[in-house]
Protein backbone atom coordinates (compact mmCIF):
# COMPACT_ATOMS: atom_id res chain seq x y z
CA UNK A 1 0.00 0.00 0.00
CA UNK A 2 1.87 3.56 -1.03
CA UNK A 3 0.69 4.81 2.46
CA UNK A 4 3.38 2.80 3.85
CA UNK A 5 5.87 3.54 1.20
CA UNK A 6 9.59 3.42 2.28
CA UNK A 7 11.40 7.38 3.14
CA UNK A 8 12.92 6.55 -0.31
CA UNK A 9 10.08 5.84 -1.95
CA UNK A 10 8.34 9.15 -0.02
CA UNK A 11 11.91 11.52 -1.39
CA UNK A 12 11.53 9.99 -4.87
CA UNK A 13 7.62 11.20 -4.63
CA UNK A 14 8.55 14.57 -3.61
CA UNK A 15 11.35 15.10 -5.61
CA UNK A 16 8.90 14.64 -8.82
CA UNK A 17 6.59 16.69 -7.14
CA UNK A 18 9.33 19.66 -6.45
CA UNK A 19 10.63 19.52 -10.31
CA UNK A 20 7.08 19.93 -11.64
CA UNK A 21 6.86 22.71 -9.07
CA UNK A 22 9.62 24.26 -10.28
CA UNK A 23 9.11 24.29 -13.84
CA UNK A 24 5.44 26.33 -12.83
CA UNK A 25 8.15 28.87 -10.86
CA UNK A 26 10.78 28.83 -13.47
CA UNK A 27 7.70 29.84 -16.25
CA UNK A 28 6.22 32.61 -13.84
CA UNK A 29 9.68 34.00 -12.98
CA UNK A 30 10.25 34.79 -16.76
CA UNK A 31 7.35 36.58 -17.15
CA UNK A 32 6.95 38.79 -14.29
CA UNK A 33 9.06 41.43 -15.77
CA UNK A 34 6.42 41.79 -18.57
CA UNK A 35 3.14 41.88 -16.57
CA UNK A 36 1.22 45.50 -15.70
CA UNK A 37 1.11 44.73 -11.55
CA UNK A 38 -2.39 44.13 -11.34
CA UNK A 39 -1.31 40.82 -13.54
CA UNK A 40 1.32 40.76 -11.69
CA UNK A 41 -0.11 40.45 -7.82
CA UNK A 42 -2.31 37.38 -9.80
CA UNK A 43 0.91 35.94 -11.50
CA UNK A 44 2.19 35.19 -7.86
CA UNK A 45 -1.02 34.29 -6.05
CA UNK A 46 -1.34 32.00 -9.08
CA UNK A 47 1.92 30.45 -9.30
CA UNK A 48 1.52 29.94 -5.40
CA UNK A 49 -1.73 28.29 -6.04
CA UNK A 50 -1.08 26.22 -9.16
CA UNK A 51 1.87 24.92 -7.41
CA UNK A 52 0.69 23.79 -4.05
CA UNK A 53 -2.40 22.11 -5.77
CA UNK A 54 0.10 20.77 -7.68
CA UNK A 55 2.61 19.07 -5.15
CA UNK A 56 -0.62 18.61 -2.64
CA UNK A 57 -2.17 16.31 -5.71
CA UNK A 58 0.18 14.41 -6.59
CA UNK A 59 1.52 13.45 -2.92
CA UNK A 60 -2.41 12.57 -2.04
CA UNK A 61 -2.69 10.71 -4.94
CA UNK A 62 -0.20 8.13 -3.67
CA UNK A 63 -0.68 8.82 -0.14
CA UNK A 64 -4.15 9.62 0.54
CA UNK A 65 -4.10 8.81 4.20
CA UNK A 66 -1.26 11.24 4.69
CA UNK A 67 -1.76 14.72 6.21
CA UNK A 68 -0.98 18.26 4.54
CA UNK A 69 -0.15 21.79 5.92
CA UNK A 70 0.54 24.18 3.44
CA UNK A 71 1.16 28.13 3.49
CA UNK A 72 -1.88 28.32 0.44
CA UNK A 73 -4.25 26.42 2.18
CA UNK A 74 -3.66 27.72 5.82
CA UNK A 75 -4.09 30.97 4.36
CA UNK A 76 -7.22 30.42 3.26
CA UNK A 77 -8.49 27.79 6.37
CA UNK A 78 -5.96 28.39 9.45
CA UNK A 79 -3.24 26.74 10.77
CA UNK A 80 -4.17 22.79 11.07
CA UNK A 81 -2.19 21.21 14.13
CA UNK A 82 0.81 19.23 13.54
CA UNK A 83 -0.26 15.29 14.72
CA UNK A 84 1.84 12.18 14.82
CA UNK A 85 0.38 11.32 11.51
CA UNK A 86 2.73 11.52 8.65
CA UNK A 87 2.27 15.06 7.28
CA UNK A 88 3.54 17.17 4.27
CA UNK A 89 4.24 20.50 5.23
CA UNK A 90 5.00 22.65 1.92
CA UNK A 91 5.90 26.12 1.36
CA UNK A 92 4.91 26.37 -3.14
CA UNK A 93 6.90 29.20 -3.64
CA UNK A 94 9.77 30.11 -0.57
CA UNK A 95 11.29 33.79 -1.58
CA UNK A 96 8.07 35.42 -3.32
CA UNK A 97 9.37 38.88 -2.96
CA UNK A 98 12.58 37.91 -5.51
CA UNK A 99 9.79 35.99 -7.33
CA UNK A 100 8.28 38.98 -8.20
CA UNK A 101 11.47 41.31 -8.95
CA UNK A 102 13.58 38.37 -10.58
CA UNK A 103 16.10 37.48 -7.57
CA UNK A 104 16.68 34.10 -8.42
CA UNK A 105 16.86 32.97 -4.78
CA UNK A 106 13.19 31.16 -5.20
CA UNK A 107 12.05 27.62 -4.35
CA UNK A 108 9.72 25.14 -3.32
CA UNK A 109 10.13 23.54 -0.10
CA UNK A 110 8.77 20.12 0.92
CA UNK A 111 9.11 18.73 4.11
CA UNK A 112 7.46 15.13 5.94
CA UNK A 113 7.60 14.70 9.39
CA UNK A 114 6.62 11.26 10.67
CA UNK A 115 5.45 11.55 14.79
CA UNK A 116 6.64 14.90 14.40
CA UNK A 117 10.01 14.23 13.26
CA UNK A 118 11.01 16.02 10.01
CA UNK A 119 11.72 12.67 8.09
CA UNK A 120 12.21 13.89 4.15
CA UNK A 121 13.02 17.43 3.31
CA UNK A 122 13.21 18.80 -0.47
CA UNK A 123 13.94 21.83 -1.12
CA UNK A 124 14.39 23.22 -4.70
CA UNK A 125 15.33 26.19 -6.60
CA UNK A 126 14.39 25.64 -9.77
CA UNK A 127 16.01 28.77 -11.39
CA UNK A 128 19.77 27.85 -10.35
CA UNK A 129 18.91 24.59 -10.33
CA UNK A 130 20.17 23.52 -7.63
CA UNK A 131 17.86 20.39 -5.48
CA UNK A 132 18.45 20.18 -1.79
CA UNK A 133 17.32 16.58 0.03
CA UNK A 134 17.97 14.50 2.79
CA UNK A 135 16.27 11.75 4.61
CA UNK A 136 16.25 10.99 8.36
CA UNK A 137 19.81 8.81 9.01
CA UNK A 138 20.65 9.15 5.15
CA UNK A 139 22.79 11.91 4.71
CA UNK A 140 22.36 15.48 3.06
CA UNK A 141 22.61 15.80 -0.60
CA UNK A 142 22.79 18.63 -3.69
CA UNK A 143 21.88 17.47 -6.66
CA UNK A 144 23.01 14.04 -5.52
CA UNK A 145 26.25 14.93 -4.02
CA UNK A 146 26.37 14.72 -0.28
CA UNK A 147 27.19 18.09 1.34
CA UNK A 148 28.79 19.04 4.56
CA UNK A 149 28.26 22.13 7.07
CA UNK A 150 31.47 24.25 7.09
CA UNK A 151 33.75 23.53 9.67
CA UNK A 152 34.18 26.73 10.34
CA UNK A 153 35.45 27.04 14.72
CA UNK A 154 35.34 31.30 14.98
CA UNK A 155 32.70 33.89 14.65
CA UNK A 156 34.74 35.98 13.66
CA UNK A 157 35.55 34.21 10.34
CA UNK A 158 31.92 33.48 9.87
CA UNK A 159 29.37 34.32 6.82
CA UNK A 160 25.92 34.82 8.58
CA UNK A 161 22.77 35.03 7.01
CA UNK A 162 19.53 37.12 8.19
CA UNK A 163 17.07 38.23 6.87
CA UNK A 164 14.81 42.46 6.99
CA UNK A 165 11.51 40.72 7.80
CA UNK A 166 7.92 42.07 6.68
CA UNK A 167 7.13 44.05 9.39
CA UNK A 168 7.86 47.51 9.23
CA UNK A 169 6.21 48.76 12.56
CA UNK A 170 9.36 50.69 14.37
CA UNK A 171 10.06 48.53 17.08
CA UNK A 172 10.50 45.51 14.90
CA UNK A 173 12.85 47.59 12.81
CA UNK A 174 15.02 48.83 15.44
CA UNK A 175 15.42 45.72 16.98
CA UNK A 176 16.46 44.13 13.71
CA UNK A 177 19.04 46.50 12.86
CA UNK A 178 20.81 47.17 16.49
CA UNK A 179 20.73 43.29 16.33
CA UNK A 180 22.50 43.29 12.94
CA UNK A 181 25.14 45.75 14.24
CA UNK A 182 25.49 44.07 16.98
CA UNK A 183 26.50 40.91 15.51
CA UNK A 184 28.41 42.82 12.87
CA UNK A 185 31.75 43.47 15.24
CA UNK A 186 31.60 39.55 15.60
CA UNK A 187 31.48 38.17 12.44
CA UNK A 188 32.79 38.25 9.19
CA UNK A 189 30.11 39.50 6.48
CA UNK A 190 26.32 39.24 6.07
CA UNK A 191 24.46 37.52 3.35
CA UNK A 192 20.16 38.22 2.92
CA UNK A 193 18.95 36.12 0.06
CA UNK A 194 15.23 36.66 0.49
CA UNK A 195 14.17 32.43 1.44
CA UNK A 196 14.44 31.19 4.61
CA UNK A 197 14.87 27.47 3.54
CA UNK A 198 17.52 28.44 0.84
CA UNK A 199 19.32 30.08 4.15
CA UNK A 200 18.77 26.60 5.68
CA UNK A 201 19.98 24.76 2.87
CA UNK A 202 23.42 27.29 2.63
CA UNK A 203 23.76 26.24 6.00
CA UNK A 204 23.58 22.73 5.10
CA UNK A 205 26.49 23.17 2.44
CA UNK A 206 28.29 25.47 4.20
CA UNK A 207 27.98 28.28 1.88
CA UNK A 208 26.86 30.10 4.92
CA UNK A 209 28.34 29.41 8.50
CA UNK A 210 25.26 31.08 11.10
CA UNK A 211 21.80 31.84 9.79
CA UNK A 212 19.20 33.25 12.24
CA UNK A 213 15.83 34.54 10.81
CA UNK A 214 12.43 35.91 13.33
CA UNK A 215 8.96 36.04 12.46
CA UNK A 216 9.10 33.78 9.32
CA UNK A 217 6.08 32.81 7.68
CA UNK A 218 5.50 29.29 9.61
CA UNK A 219 6.46 25.67 9.31
CA UNK A 220 6.34 25.32 5.61
CA UNK A 221 8.84 27.53 5.86
CA UNK A 222 11.78 25.35 7.49
CA UNK A 223 10.04 22.00 7.97
CA UNK A 224 12.45 20.96 4.83
CA UNK A 225 15.44 22.94 5.61
CA UNK A 226 15.42 21.64 9.04
CA UNK A 227 16.20 18.47 7.91
CA UNK A 228 18.52 19.23 5.66
CA UNK A 229 20.82 20.89 7.72
CA UNK A 230 20.75 18.35 10.40
CA UNK A 231 21.34 15.44 7.78
CA UNK A 232 24.35 17.95 6.57
CA UNK A 233 25.86 17.21 10.06
CA UNK A 234 24.37 20.60 11.58
CA UNK A 235 21.99 21.75 13.99
CA UNK A 236 18.99 24.09 13.81
CA UNK A 237 17.76 25.44 17.06
CA UNK A 238 16.26 28.37 19.12
CA UNK A 239 17.97 31.79 18.58
CA UNK A 240 18.12 32.54 22.51
CA UNK A 241 18.60 29.04 23.60
CA UNK A 242 15.50 27.89 23.90
CA UNK A 243 13.95 24.71 22.97
CA UNK A 244 13.49 24.59 19.07
CA UNK A 245 9.80 24.40 18.35
CA UNK A 246 8.96 24.13 14.17
CA UNK A 247 5.95 26.15 15.04
CA UNK A 248 7.33 29.13 16.41
CA UNK A 249 8.16 31.80 13.74
CA UNK A 250 12.32 31.51 15.02
CA UNK A 251 15.00 29.46 13.92
CA UNK A 252 18.84 29.48 14.06
CA UNK A 253 21.20 27.38 12.32
CA UNK A 254 24.85 26.18 12.09
CA UNK A 255 27.40 23.88 12.94
CA UNK A 256 27.82 22.21 16.08
CA UNK A 257 31.08 24.11 16.59
CA UNK A 258 29.32 27.64 16.52
CA UNK A 259 26.22 26.96 18.24
CA UNK A 260 26.94 28.31 21.98
CA UNK A 261 29.03 31.21 20.38
CA UNK A 262 26.57 32.16 18.12
CA UNK A 263 23.30 32.13 20.56
CA UNK A 264 25.66 34.17 23.56
CA UNK A 265 25.87 36.75 20.56
CA UNK A 266 22.25 36.82 19.66
CA UNK A 267 21.31 36.84 23.53
CA UNK A 268 23.95 40.00 23.59
CA UNK A 269 22.41 41.49 21.36
CA UNK A 270 18.96 41.71 22.64
CA UNK B 1 46.45 47.84 -35.70
CA UNK B 2 45.05 45.99 -32.90
CA UNK B 3 45.18 49.15 -30.95
CA UNK B 4 43.25 50.22 -32.87
CA UNK B 5 40.51 48.01 -33.02
CA UNK B 6 36.77 48.61 -33.48
CA UNK B 7 35.00 48.33 -29.49
CA UNK B 8 33.21 45.10 -30.80
CA UNK B 9 36.61 43.58 -30.80
CA UNK B 10 37.42 44.92 -27.69
CA UNK B 11 34.56 43.58 -26.37
CA UNK B 12 35.09 40.18 -27.73
CA UNK B 13 38.32 40.01 -26.42
CA UNK B 14 37.74 41.36 -22.90
CA UNK B 15 34.80 38.27 -22.81
CA UNK B 16 37.47 35.83 -23.89
CA UNK B 17 39.53 37.31 -21.06
CA UNK B 18 36.53 36.62 -19.03
CA UNK B 19 35.61 33.45 -19.46
CA UNK B 20 38.93 31.99 -19.10
CA UNK B 21 39.40 34.05 -16.06
CA UNK B 22 36.42 32.77 -14.68
CA UNK B 23 37.60 29.02 -15.66
CA UNK B 24 40.51 29.63 -13.03
CA UNK B 25 37.55 31.03 -10.33
CA UNK B 26 35.37 28.58 -10.94
CA UNK B 27 38.52 25.13 -9.76
CA UNK B 28 38.96 27.28 -6.86
CA UNK B 29 35.46 28.12 -6.01
CA UNK B 30 35.22 24.14 -5.25
CA UNK B 31 38.31 23.51 -4.30
CA UNK B 32 37.72 26.27 -0.78
CA UNK B 33 35.96 23.35 1.21
CA UNK B 34 38.98 21.07 1.50
CA UNK B 35 41.69 22.84 1.76
CA UNK B 36 43.49 23.91 5.42
CA UNK B 37 43.21 27.47 6.14
CA UNK B 38 46.60 28.57 5.37
CA UNK B 39 46.44 26.95 1.72
CA UNK B 40 42.78 28.66 1.73
CA UNK B 41 44.20 32.09 1.87
CA UNK B 42 47.07 31.24 -0.46
CA UNK B 43 44.70 29.82 -2.78
CA UNK B 44 42.09 33.23 -2.87
CA UNK B 45 45.66 35.03 -3.45
CA UNK B 46 46.60 32.70 -5.92
CA UNK B 47 43.50 32.62 -8.07
CA UNK B 48 42.98 36.27 -7.80
CA UNK B 49 46.79 36.71 -9.21
CA UNK B 50 46.34 34.24 -11.75
CA UNK B 51 43.00 35.86 -12.96
CA UNK B 52 44.40 39.36 -12.89
CA UNK B 53 47.79 37.88 -15.08
CA UNK B 54 45.56 35.90 -17.28
CA UNK B 55 43.02 39.10 -18.07
CA UNK B 56 46.43 41.53 -17.98
CA UNK B 57 48.75 38.91 -20.49
CA UNK B 58 45.32 38.27 -22.90
CA UNK B 59 44.45 42.21 -23.63
CA UNK B 60 48.39 43.33 -23.35
CA UNK B 61 49.31 41.40 -26.23
CA UNK B 62 46.05 42.51 -28.74
CA UNK B 63 46.90 46.04 -27.64
CA UNK B 64 50.32 46.68 -26.29
CA UNK B 65 49.72 50.47 -26.40
CA UNK B 66 46.21 50.23 -23.75
CA UNK B 67 46.86 51.25 -20.05
CA UNK B 68 46.04 48.77 -17.55
CA UNK B 69 44.40 49.42 -13.86
CA UNK B 70 43.97 46.30 -11.62
CA UNK B 71 43.41 45.42 -8.10
CA UNK B 72 45.56 43.32 -7.29
CA UNK B 73 48.75 45.64 -9.21
CA UNK B 74 47.43 48.65 -7.38
CA UNK B 75 47.64 46.91 -4.22
CA UNK B 76 51.26 46.26 -5.16
CA UNK B 77 52.23 49.40 -6.90
CA UNK B 78 49.85 51.58 -6.04
CA UNK B 79 46.73 53.68 -7.87
CA UNK B 80 47.99 54.06 -11.35
CA UNK B 81 46.02 57.90 -12.33
CA UNK B 82 43.14 57.63 -14.65
CA UNK B 83 44.15 59.58 -18.11
CA UNK B 84 42.59 59.53 -21.30
CA UNK B 85 44.44 56.74 -22.96
CA UNK B 86 41.90 53.91 -23.45
CA UNK B 87 42.75 52.10 -20.19
CA UNK B 88 41.85 48.64 -18.74
CA UNK B 89 40.21 48.31 -15.37
CA UNK B 90 40.21 45.14 -13.41
CA UNK B 91 39.10 43.38 -10.73
CA UNK B 92 40.23 39.76 -11.31
CA UNK B 93 37.92 38.21 -8.43
CA UNK B 94 34.52 40.53 -6.97
CA UNK B 95 33.28 38.96 -4.18
CA UNK B 96 35.93 37.74 -2.66
CA UNK B 97 34.43 36.58 0.92
CA UNK B 98 32.14 34.83 -1.03
CA UNK B 99 34.54 32.85 -3.04
CA UNK B 100 36.32 31.72 0.35
CA UNK B 101 33.02 30.69 1.63
CA UNK B 102 31.53 28.75 -1.38
CA UNK B 103 28.53 31.70 -1.75
CA UNK B 104 28.13 31.67 -5.68
CA UNK B 105 28.14 35.49 -6.31
CA UNK B 106 31.70 36.35 -7.44
CA UNK B 107 32.81 37.22 -11.07
CA UNK B 108 35.22 38.46 -13.22
CA UNK B 109 34.60 42.49 -13.66
CA UNK B 110 36.51 43.95 -16.84
CA UNK B 111 35.59 47.64 -17.78
CA UNK B 112 37.56 49.97 -20.75
CA UNK B 113 37.30 53.55 -20.37
CA UNK B 114 38.47 55.58 -23.38
CA UNK B 115 38.94 59.46 -22.94
CA UNK B 116 38.03 58.41 -19.48
CA UNK B 117 34.34 57.27 -20.54
CA UNK B 118 33.97 53.86 -19.64
CA UNK B 119 32.93 52.37 -23.03
CA UNK B 120 33.25 48.24 -22.98
CA UNK B 121 32.25 46.51 -19.93
CA UNK B 122 32.06 42.81 -18.96
CA UNK B 123 31.14 40.70 -15.53
CA UNK B 124 30.95 37.16 -15.19
CA UNK B 125 29.74 34.66 -12.71
CA UNK B 126 31.22 31.52 -13.93
CA UNK B 127 29.29 29.74 -11.05
CA UNK B 128 26.18 30.93 -12.06
CA UNK B 129 27.34 30.85 -15.71
CA UNK B 130 25.60 34.43 -16.15
CA UNK B 131 28.06 36.81 -18.84
CA UNK B 132 26.81 40.47 -18.16
CA UNK B 133 28.53 42.85 -21.34
CA UNK B 134 27.77 46.12 -22.65
CA UNK B 135 28.92 48.58 -25.36
CA UNK B 136 28.62 52.60 -25.35
CA UNK B 137 25.62 53.14 -27.22
CA UNK B 138 24.84 49.29 -28.27
CA UNK B 139 22.60 48.62 -24.86
CA UNK B 140 23.40 45.85 -22.61
CA UNK B 141 23.06 42.10 -22.41
CA UNK B 142 22.99 39.12 -20.16
CA UNK B 143 24.44 36.28 -22.13
CA UNK B 144 23.64 37.88 -25.17
CA UNK B 145 20.17 38.84 -24.71
CA UNK B 146 19.02 42.85 -24.09
CA UNK B 147 18.39 43.80 -20.69
CA UNK B 148 16.58 46.64 -18.31
CA UNK B 149 16.07 48.47 -15.77
CA UNK B 150 13.00 47.63 -13.92
CA UNK B 151 10.05 50.11 -14.76
CA UNK B 152 9.76 50.26 -10.71
CA UNK B 153 8.42 53.83 -9.99
CA UNK B 154 7.72 53.30 -5.88
CA UNK B 155 10.39 53.44 -3.41
CA UNK B 156 7.99 51.41 -1.54
CA UNK B 157 8.09 48.70 -3.64
CA UNK B 158 11.77 49.08 -4.88
CA UNK B 159 13.92 45.84 -3.88
CA UNK B 160 17.22 47.27 -2.08
CA UNK B 161 20.91 46.14 -2.37
CA UNK B 162 23.67 46.96 -0.51
CA UNK B 163 26.85 45.70 1.71
CA UNK B 164 28.10 45.88 5.51
CA UNK B 165 31.03 46.56 4.07
CA UNK B 166 34.67 45.53 5.42
CA UNK B 167 35.26 48.07 8.35
CA UNK B 168 34.54 47.27 11.86
CA UNK B 169 35.15 50.49 13.87
CA UNK B 170 32.25 51.46 16.08
CA UNK B 171 31.38 54.83 13.81
CA UNK B 172 30.92 53.40 10.13
CA UNK B 173 29.14 50.23 11.67
CA UNK B 174 26.88 52.60 13.58
CA UNK B 175 26.14 54.63 10.16
CA UNK B 176 25.74 51.48 7.82
CA UNK B 177 23.42 50.07 10.11
CA UNK B 178 21.72 53.88 10.75
CA UNK B 179 21.42 53.79 7.02
CA UNK B 180 19.85 50.49 6.89
CA UNK B 181 17.23 51.27 9.82
CA UNK B 182 16.15 54.54 7.89
CA UNK B 183 15.84 52.88 4.40
CA UNK B 184 13.86 49.64 5.69
CA UNK B 185 10.53 51.79 6.75
CA UNK B 186 10.73 52.64 2.91
CA UNK B 187 11.28 50.15 0.64
CA UNK B 188 10.11 46.94 0.31
CA UNK B 189 13.30 44.44 1.30
CA UNK B 190 16.79 44.44 1.43
CA UNK B 191 19.57 42.15 -0.02
CA UNK B 192 23.13 41.97 0.39
CA UNK B 193 25.37 39.56 -1.89
CA UNK B 194 28.78 40.76 -1.30
CA UNK B 195 29.30 41.37 -4.69
CA UNK B 196 29.56 45.35 -5.78
CA UNK B 197 29.86 44.42 -9.80
CA UNK B 198 26.56 41.65 -9.51
CA UNK B 199 24.98 44.22 -7.72
CA UNK B 200 24.95 46.89 -10.73
CA UNK B 201 24.48 44.16 -13.11
CA UNK B 202 21.42 43.31 -10.96
CA UNK B 203 20.05 47.17 -11.16
CA UNK B 204 20.93 46.67 -14.95
CA UNK B 205 19.08 43.30 -15.22
CA UNK B 206 15.92 44.27 -13.33
CA UNK B 207 16.13 41.79 -10.32
CA UNK B 208 17.26 44.97 -8.12
CA UNK B 209 15.62 48.20 -8.25
CA UNK B 210 18.10 50.05 -5.61
CA UNK B 211 22.02 49.82 -4.75
CA UNK B 212 24.28 51.86 -2.98
CA UNK B 213 27.39 50.93 -1.38
CA UNK B 214 29.76 52.81 0.53
CA UNK B 215 33.47 52.29 1.30
CA UNK B 216 34.61 50.06 -1.57
CA UNK B 217 38.10 48.72 -2.77
CA UNK B 218 38.30 51.06 -5.94
CA UNK B 219 37.30 51.84 -9.44
CA UNK B 220 37.61 48.46 -10.58
CA UNK B 221 34.59 47.14 -8.52
CA UNK B 222 32.04 49.56 -10.39
CA UNK B 223 34.11 50.33 -13.71
CA UNK B 224 32.57 47.63 -16.10
CA UNK B 225 29.20 47.50 -13.98
CA UNK B 226 28.88 51.66 -14.47
CA UNK B 227 28.56 51.05 -18.06
CA UNK B 228 26.35 47.96 -18.06
CA UNK B 229 24.14 49.91 -15.59
CA UNK B 230 23.78 52.63 -17.97
CA UNK B 231 23.65 50.49 -21.73
CA UNK B 232 20.33 49.03 -19.82
CA UNK B 233 18.71 52.75 -18.95
CA UNK B 234 19.54 53.16 -15.52
CA UNK B 235 22.04 55.54 -13.87
CA UNK B 236 25.05 55.30 -11.87
CA UNK B 237 25.61 58.37 -9.28
CA UNK B 238 26.89 59.64 -6.19
CA UNK B 239 24.41 58.86 -3.13
CA UNK B 240 24.08 61.81 -1.53
CA UNK B 241 23.60 64.03 -4.97
CA UNK B 242 27.56 64.90 -5.62
CA UNK B 243 28.96 64.34 -9.25
CA UNK B 244 30.12 61.11 -9.22
CA UNK B 245 33.24 59.63 -9.33
CA UNK B 246 34.36 56.54 -10.25
CA UNK B 247 37.74 57.12 -7.98
CA UNK B 248 35.58 57.86 -5.10
CA UNK B 249 34.41 54.89 -3.44
CA UNK B 250 30.83 55.17 -3.21
CA UNK B 251 27.82 54.84 -5.81
CA UNK B 252 24.44 54.58 -5.61
CA UNK B 253 22.41 52.83 -9.27
CA UNK B 254 18.52 52.49 -10.33
CA UNK B 255 16.61 53.24 -13.19
CA UNK B 256 15.91 57.01 -13.50
CA UNK B 257 12.17 57.24 -12.17
CA UNK B 258 13.65 56.17 -8.42
CA UNK B 259 16.67 58.32 -8.76
CA UNK B 260 15.60 61.54 -6.94
CA UNK B 261 13.79 59.65 -4.31
CA UNK B 262 16.81 57.33 -3.88
CA UNK B 263 18.93 60.19 -3.21
CA UNK B 264 16.51 61.68 -0.76
CA UNK B 265 16.00 59.06 1.47
CA UNK B 266 19.67 58.29 1.16
CA UNK B 267 20.48 62.21 2.50
CA UNK B 268 17.66 61.66 4.81
CA UNK B 269 19.93 59.00 6.60
CA UNK B 270 22.68 60.47 7.30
Amino acid sequence: MADNGSVEEFLATAVDAAKKAGEIIRQGFYQTKHVEHKGLVDLVTETDKACEDLVFNHLKQRYPSHKFIGEETTAACGMSELTDEPTWIVDPLDGTTNFVHGFPFVCVSIGLTIGKVPTVGVVYNPIMNELFTGVLGKGAFLNGTPIRVSSQAELVKSLLATEAGTKRDKLTVDATTNRINNLLFKVRSLRMSGSCALNLCGIACGRLDLFYELGYGGPWDVAAGVLIVKEAGGLVYDPFGKDFDITAPQVAASNPILKDAFVEALQQSE
